[in-house]
């Protein structure tokens, strides 16, 4: 494995750190010995404890089905490295493409969910489906991270955020205001 | 109105391109003669038409019950010019501060909701609560935003973007991958 790809466990009540600033993720799904991946930018974190994460995964995505049946996914933080990646897997579908070989992505064994982390990306959450009752009116998945895997360097990864209209931003500088900060959290 | 403040109407369907990346807002809402904001990093778009944006605004909030009453919120878009506001707002209550005062922002008429409008913020989306059904567990607000207002430049603001323990990433250079897009939504 390239040895930028090691990654360390993570607390998942500290996810946010990389999720809320609100990047593209990559999810990967597996069902009956299929496995697919979709890019994503519609989510929010929703608790620290349990770590819950919301995502909007429309029918229209063969993952929604994968993800609806096996109640699990692995979310993928990719970096602007993967951009070909996410660019291409948000606009080819699952039903006749295999992404992993199509884009040159690995799979990686799970520790607690079936679905594969993708070990070229920056940081894998493994999740499992927590609550399913907005699924079948929005196709909102509020998904608890069960274990987070993260590499630890760079500390600040150039991640990639939509704007819709093929343009993406990306991660710029990190300021620090922790003195403004009565409690920090 | 200091002219970089001014706004042209936007239309509802198209938020994602300012929402989507995933950015620090602030909220303000009005109740029974009262007003407020808070700063808010937890949020994601759910769909483009109506335009719903989901939010989690915790019951620790003086803004929560604001919200749940009035029904309405608007959602600001702030840039890195405001950052002590942001961080100031975001340690504060409404309970014991009035924080458009204190912070030094203006309050200016919104034309579907009693919120008001922070003309100091790059983007003005007016909202009503379209389903509360997740209020009570998870203090999740779906919103139907049903006016916006847009800066027309910049035209990539330089939003702020919260990871946790005082640090804010600031939005970095766009890059464009339309070629890449099949159909480019």
């Amino acid at each position: 494995m390239n040895p930028q790809h090691a990654k360390q466990d993570f607390p998942v009540s500290d996810i946010r750190r990389y999720l809320e600033p609100g990047p593209v993720v990559l999810v990967s799904s597996a069902w009956q010995g299929d496995t697919n991946i979709m890019t994503l930018g519609w989510h929010t974190v929703m608790a620290f404890s349990p770590a819950l994460v919301g995502c909007m995964i429309s029918a229209g995505n063969h993952s929604h089905g994968m993800i609806e049946k096996s109640r699990e996914c692995v979310i993928n933080l990719p970096t602007a490295a993967l951009t070909d990646a996410v660019v291409g897997i948000g606009n080819s579908t699952g039903d006749t493409v295999d992404k992993f070989t199509e884009f040159g992505l690995t799979k990686s064994e799970a520790s607690e969910v079936a679905a594969p982390l993708i070990p070229e990306c920056h940081a894998n959450f493994e999740c499992r489906l927590f609550d399913d009752s907005l699924v079948d009116e929005y196709a909102f998945f509020i998904f608890e991270v069960v274990k987070a895997h993260v590499a630890p360097l760079p500390v600040h990864p150039d991640t990639l955020h939509y704007k819709g209209d093929g343009l993406f931003m990306v991660a710029g500088e990190t300021i620090d205001r922790h003195d403004g900060f009565t409690k920090v959290s």
